[in-house]
Order: structure tokens, then sequence, then C-alpha cells
């Protein structure tokens, strides 16, 4: 969930003094634009961990836009007017109406969140509020409003950077106080119950939108950025009864993604390799034949990755390691005939394997958000809704005892390149090398794209997304045999706990 | 919720004679033309009590449609091959494919319903599963299935009526057992629990459809026109990729319905009339100031009827039996330029009553699926989704300690004109009388299907429908006290305790 949140995003002094002018012209344009049509409301979320620039950013807003038409909703304990009514009632009171722009501070997020975290709330009581939430925002947007929710992020070495920073400057030093301090002791916690809420608050129509929150310049941008291109399109749709799909996920102002932050030239020498391999293929192997796998858990795996990445390589020497009898793996390309005329997920449903077996899916369902998406095979409204239903489809499988291992291969377009060329060279290789992968390589930087959006909207503590450095063919398969006997003893070691994923 | 389903429903055998050659042939041409098109399936759930007739149902759609493109799918406990995967994984394997039928006697609804009245499923596990459920309906219909949930509904003693008739008969008799007799103790359980699954699962996409199971004749014909009616329209959408909306409810065959039912000839005699209305003012004065309602409690009172049925009288009778400062009237009319540019329901949280007070509706949020629904003033998307937002509303307000007691005051039409005259030719009185209510009278059919349909759908455990035969004012005003003071007494005395509505 907070991948991208945690590469260290930072925008330069210069190109923040110069984007802002233009920034602040164009969302006053746009603001009054929306003001005039008074066709839809503006609901902007400001939620995040403490000391992630909260305040900073709803202040900057408010300097860039016109605060006449701004109303921004701060909730501390409810007053005894407020506690005498349904929990909602506050916010519904204090909802936008048409043409004008809300923030909250603090949402119907903050209290759910604060009550888990401290105990005061038991985990299905927390599921049935946030389901209470998903139709309020679910019905929200069917009523035209533009629903915009900000999590800030920090990570945990971050949020101490932050508190170091605030302290040092004189006019900020008040606001560090000891419990701020306390706060961090309770990292990990507030993570994992973030966590989850965010995941299952992520709808279609009302997704997160995730911001690094460590530098101030970048996450005043990047806020900027999305809530004027999420007012322009909502203004430009022309049929304002129709429903409209969440605004689009813009890539990070920075340039920097999950993907850029990958060191591709980590390699492992041939002596290395063989040792680590003969190791890890030895561990698995001894692994599902565990009697805790074989007689409550499954296995399944999925391989993602740039054409030409080694998914092919790294899926066999995972197979090496097991009893025929025990996996299949799982070729995906265009469905059948039979898969054509079924929900997408059910190509995919057939084949998950039962207990004490493995699956391992060459390219998979994520094509719905890759190419599916990057063809338009789908529409546009069909791949933002599949992120969540790629969630629940493996948080099912998870429920039912399997271990979801998802890997994506990346390797860098030289790599790439050199890699075709070889293959056109290389006779028994040509076969693998097609007018399609070529056409591919012209449409890496929206790949990058959507594999972004992918990590960001799927990674889930149930199923988090492996990425893995593939220009060296070596190190990727070492790691992928790693990552899955890492993951698999955890699993065992952990059966019986039950956690916040 | 099951309001319609306990009339008597019954059609004669020959207008069942005369009935089904039509339907049939028209069933098996849209069936062929469903199969040519092949753009989407047809889900059809069919569940309900024992007894009430789910397998001659299925038997008489397969002999009325061709049989080899219909799949029926019976689920009793897991296979070891489903037992090893995730629970819904033997649902998707039967899902069927575009331009087919799948018929799901037992669903993925039979088996939470019954762990839940066995004690083996904890509520909290139960409203996580159907919000899975939830997800999983909605994902099939924004793929594009057809998804028409009936439910299959008998009252107590139908159900006792249609086993010593399955007895009587010698080719029945064997399908009566014991276990049919112990399965009678627990009706009451099975309708808390199944009225509980079917509130939370009526979801706009894929609302539950109720059926009289009593008569097999009225059900074979209701669920057959039904299908036809659902599988036409669907034919006929232009745009496939559009997310259809879910099929209309169409008025029940034999046209009976909540109102046709009432009894509109009951009256109280002026000498009676006073002394109740003075036992029951009495009666709600004290309940009203009882300590466990001023500090626990609130009171929402919703007033809705036909034109000229008496709202204003029964309301004056109810408000004067309390202080002015512990309550408030809210007329609703069209909402205000504020109101104008908010969602539908924000006008009516504003108004909710803080606890220990009372609000009292003239007209209601129910607007939406009577007038907004006839006179085309939202879409149909809009009211269909608006079943389930008002339960919700309703919901929060009763989970926040508010009683929520709701009045549909019905006067036939004879009796409605003479009050229209009247009140033409009483000076004083004219003001009440609009040319928008003559042209409202025009609509009285529309408006009868409406109502039913808003009882129906929104009649829940927590806020049920109170229908007042009204024809005669004094009798009407006595019920409507009446049911105030036993629905407050039995809130009062319930306190603490939990329940499945």
């Amino acid at each position: 969930m907070f991948e991208s949140a945690e590469l260290g995003h930072a925008i330069d002094k210069e190109t923040f003094k110069r984007e802002v002018p233009k920034l602040r012209a164009e969302l006053l344009d746009v603001q009054y634009d929306v003001l005039q049509k008074r066709e839809f409301p503006v609901v902007i979320l400001i939620s995040g961990v403490d000391g992630s620039g909260k305040g900073e950013t709803i202040n900057l807003l408010y300097s860039w836009m016109d605060p006449r038409h701004i109303s921004t909703l701060a909730f501390s304990a409810p007053t005894d007017e407020e506690a005498a009514r349904p929990y909602m009632w506050r916010y519904w009171r204090a909802l936008p109406p048409k043409g004008k722009v809300g923030i909250f501070a603090g949402s119907w997020y903050s209290q759910p969140i604060a009550d888990r975290i401290e105990g005061r709330m038991r985990r299905s009581e927390l599921d049935d509020r946030l389901e209470d939430i998903n139709r309020f925002e679910a019905m929200l947007v069917n009523e035209g409003a533009l629903v915009l929710k900000f999590w800030f992020h920090l990570s945990e070495s971050g949020q101490k950077k932050r508190l170091k920073a605030l302290e040092k400057d004189p006019r900020t030093a008040w606001r560090v106080t000891k419990a701020s301090y306390d706060r961090l002791k309770t990292y990990d916690r507030l993570q994992q119950v973030a966590g989850h809420v965010l995941r299952v608050t992520n709808t279609a129509k009302a997704p997160w939108i995730i911001v690094e929150g460590t530098d101030d310049a970048y996450r005043s941008l990047t806020v900027g950025h999305i809530v004027l291109d999420a007012m322009k399109r909502r203004l430009a749709q022309k049929d304002m009864a129709q429903v409209p799909v969440a605004p689009p996920i813009l890539p990070a102002i920075d340039g920097r993604n999950v993907l850029t932050e990958l060191d591709l030239t980590q390699s492992l020498a041939k002596k290395v390799y063989a040792d680590e391999l003969a190791k890890y293929q030895a561990r698995l192997s001894e692994l599902v034949r565990d009697p805790r796998f074989t007689a409550g858990r499954s296995l399944v795996l999925v391989f993602e990755g740039s054409d030409a990445a080694g998914k092919g390589g790294s899926i066999r020497r995972v197979a090496a390691a097991m009893d025929a009898r025990q996996y299949q793996i799982v070729p995906i390309a265009s469905p059948t005939e039979e898969e054509r005329v079924q929900p997408y997920l059910w190509r995919f449903w057939r084949h998950l394997p039962r207990t004490g077996r493995a699956a391992i899916f060459d390219r998979s369902w994520y094509g719905r958000v890759l190419v599916e998406r990057i063809e338009g095979f789908c529409t546009e409204a069909d791949w933002l809704r599949a992120y969540a239903e790629i969630n629940d489809f493996e948080h099912q499988m998870a429920d039912a005892g399997a271990i979801v291992i998802k890997f994506w291969l990346q390797i860098s377009a030289e790599e790439q390149l050199r890699r075709f060329k070889e293959r056109e060279d290389t006779e028994f290789k040509r076969f693998k090398i097609t007018d399609e992968d070529w056409r591919n390589r012209e449409k890496w930087d929206q790949y990058v794209s959507a594999v972004c959006d992918m990590v960001d909207r799927t990674s889930t503590g149930l199923a988090p997304w492996t990425l893995v450095e593939a220009n060296d063919k070596n190190f990727a398969r070492v790691k992928v045999l790693k990552t899955i006997c890492e993951r698999l003893e955890k699993a065992l070691k952990d059966d019986g706990k039950n956690s916040e994923q």
C-alpha cells in the first residue's frame, strides 16, 4: 500500500518556485468554474500519520484557492450535540454544497483508526464501520460529489527525521511534544491498522491517493496537481447524471517511482548463484513437503514482468524444487472461447490449487490492470474496479489458507533491447519475439505507470508484491526462490495467529 | 420485508391454464434470443423456506424453457475438492456462461443462513460473509450478468398448511418427514436470520424478489413472468457495456397487495374515540418523560400517506401529548435552494433529533421512492439505490438509539374524492387542495405500486412500516397513537438487549 510513498520523493526549491504560480492560477480558475457551474461539490479528505504535513497542505490549498468558497472541517471529540446523534451526523452537517470545496482535516476515518489502535474497538466493529463508510462514500459519488481521499505517509525513519527537523526550526519547535515521540512508538500498529483500513476502503468509486509526506514541496505540489486535474476532468464530463469514475492516478511529479528506484545493476557471480540456487531449491523442496503445508496450506505464485524479463526461467527454477504432481503451471494467454463468456476472474478461479498444492501463474489476473488497461480492452471503470476485486479475490484465497506470492520482474529498456536482438539472432529463441513485443516496447512509459499503480493498489499485507531486479538472471532467480522460502517459512510459523492484514 | 408475501396470493386454475401456454412460448423465444446474442448470462437464485415450492418451480422452469441451455446447481455439504479451496470456488465453477441460464437451488446464501441459525457462525462473521457476497454479486452485475434472486416465503400458518396438504396427497406424502415438522419449530429464528440476510444483501444492483410460496399457480406464474420480463428488458438494453440497473419490480399478478388487503371500513365511534385518544395521549406523555427515554433514546416519526389521508390531523394528536420543547415537526415540501445542492438525504439528516427529543416528519425521505420515482425527478438507478440507502440511514439512527416509527395512511379513491370536494367547498380548507392533487389522483395506480415496493423494501426489523386504515379519521388517529406507545414501551423494555434486527 505504501510502497510508492517511501522512496524519498522530493522536489527542489527552484522547481517548486517555478511551478507554484502556474498551479495557483489554474487552481483558482478551475475553482471558479466549479463554483459557477454548481453541479458538484468537491470533498477532500486530508489524513495520514502525525507530522506528515496535513496542516501545512491545507493552509497551502487555502492560499492557492479562494478561501471564501472552501470550508475546512476539523473534528476532535464529538460535542454533546453530536454525541446525541448517529455518529455520521457531524459529517453530514459539514458536507460542502455543490460548487464548493470542503476539506476534511480528520474525517470519518480518524475516530475508527484511533479507536482500533487503542483497543477501544474490536476488529469486527471496525469492519462494520468501514462498510458503512464505503456505502456512505458510494452514495456521495452517486450523488455527484468529487471525492478525493489523501493519505500522507511517512516511513518510520522519515517520521523521526521530520520531528528532528521541526525541533530545530524555532518557528516549529513548539509543535514537537513528548506526545509526538510517544506516537512514534505506536508506528507499527498505526501502519497495520491504517493499512487495513485503507485497503478495505480503497473502492473503485473513492480510492485512496497515497502521498509521501516527507518533503513539503513534493507533497504540496502533488496534492495541488491532483486536485486540479480531478476538478478539470470532472468539469469536462459531459453528462453529469452519469456516475463519474474515480479520478485517474497521476504519476509522481518528481518522476520517481517504485521501478525507477530499483538497483538493476545487482548481480550474482556464477559460483555464488549455483550455491544459492541449490540451497533454496532444497529448502523449498522441504517446505512443500512439510505436513503443516500439505495439510492446511496451498501456494499461489504469480509471475508478472516486462517482456523478456525472464519469467519462464525463474518459473522453471521454482518448479524444479517440487514434485510434478504437486504443482501446476498455468500460462495465461488470451482467454479461450469458454473463458470469454465468463467474468474475467473466472479463468483464474478455476485453476486455484487445493490444499497442499501449488499453482504457478505465468502472467495472471493482473492482465486486467496492465495490458487490458493499456490496450483499452476494457473500459476505465472496469480496470478501476478491478483493483478492489483482485484484492477481494486474493483475500479469499488467503482466508482459505493459500500463501499468495506475487513477483514483478523488471529489466531496463536497454537490457530488454539487448535480449530482443539476441532472440532474433538465436534460431531457437526466435519464436519468443513477435511484432507485438516491439509494439509493447513503445508503450514502456504507460506500462511503468500501470505497474506502479498496480503495486500501490494491490500490495496487501496478505499478498504483497515483490519487485525483482532482473537485469541479471542469476540474481533474479535466487531472489525469487529466497522470497518464496521466506514467505512459506513465515506462514507456517505464524499458523494459528491472526493479524490485521 | 415479507409483508407482501403473507397476503394469501393465489391464482385460479383456469387463469393458470390460460396463461401458461403464452408464457411458455414467450420464455422459449426469449431464451433463444439470449442464447444467440451470447452477451450476458442469466443467474437465477431460488431460495426460501422449506416447502415453499423451490423444487417445483425449478422443474417448471425446465419444462417451460429449453433444458439444454439451463444448468441447475444444487449445493449440499462441500465435496473434499471444494472444502480444500476458498468457499466461493464451488459457485465460481458453476457460473453459467454468457447466453445460458444457471439456476442455483441453494446458493451462496444457504450455508451462511443455516450456520447462523444453528449457531455455528457469529453475527459478525455472518456480516463479513454478506459483504463478500454483496461484492461478488456487484462484480457479476458489473460483468454484465442478469442476476435474479428469488426468495419464496411462507407465513408460519402457511407453512403448516402446506405440510398438511403434501401429506394428504399420496404422490407427495413421502416428502413430509419428522424433520419437516422440526424445522417448523425454528420458524421464527429462520425469519429473523433470513430477514437480516435479505435486508443486508438487498442491493440496488441485485435486489431480492420475494414471492409468496403458498399457491403453486401463483408462485410459478409470478416467477415465470419476472424471468421473462427481466430477460426481455436486458435484451432491449442498447449499450451492453453500460452497467445495467436491477430488474424492475412487477406488481403481483393476482392484483393483490398490502394496500388492497387493508380493511378500510374500520371505524371508531365518537365516544370510544375520545376515551382512547385521551388514554394513549396520557401514556405517550408519560413515556417521553421516562428517564430511560430522555437519557438514551430519541423518537423519529414518519408520516406518509395518500393526499388528504389525514396526516396533519394525526400529527397534531401526537404532538399534543408532548411538551413543545421536546419535539419538532418537520414539514417536507420541495427542497430549498440550500438543500438542492446536497445529497438528497442531507435535508433529513439535519433534522435528526438529539437524545430525549422527537422529530415528526410530515412526508419524508420516502419522497425519493414515491413522488420522485413517479414524476421522474430522479433516474431509475437513483430511486432503486435509494431503498438500500434509506435502510442504511434508518439503521444508523436506530444504532444511535432512535426509535423509528413509520406510518402510511391509506384512504380509498372514493374517500379521497369526497374529501377533495369537501375541501373545495369549505372556505378555510380550500388552500389544502391544488391542481397537483387532482393530477396525483390520476396516478393512483402508480402510487399504489410505489407504496407496495416501498413497504416491501424498507420495512425492516428496526424500522417497520405501519399501514393505517384512514377512511375513518378517528380510527386512524388512535391506531397511530397506540402504535407509538407500544413501540416505545417495547423499546424501553428491550433496552440493553441485542437482536438480529
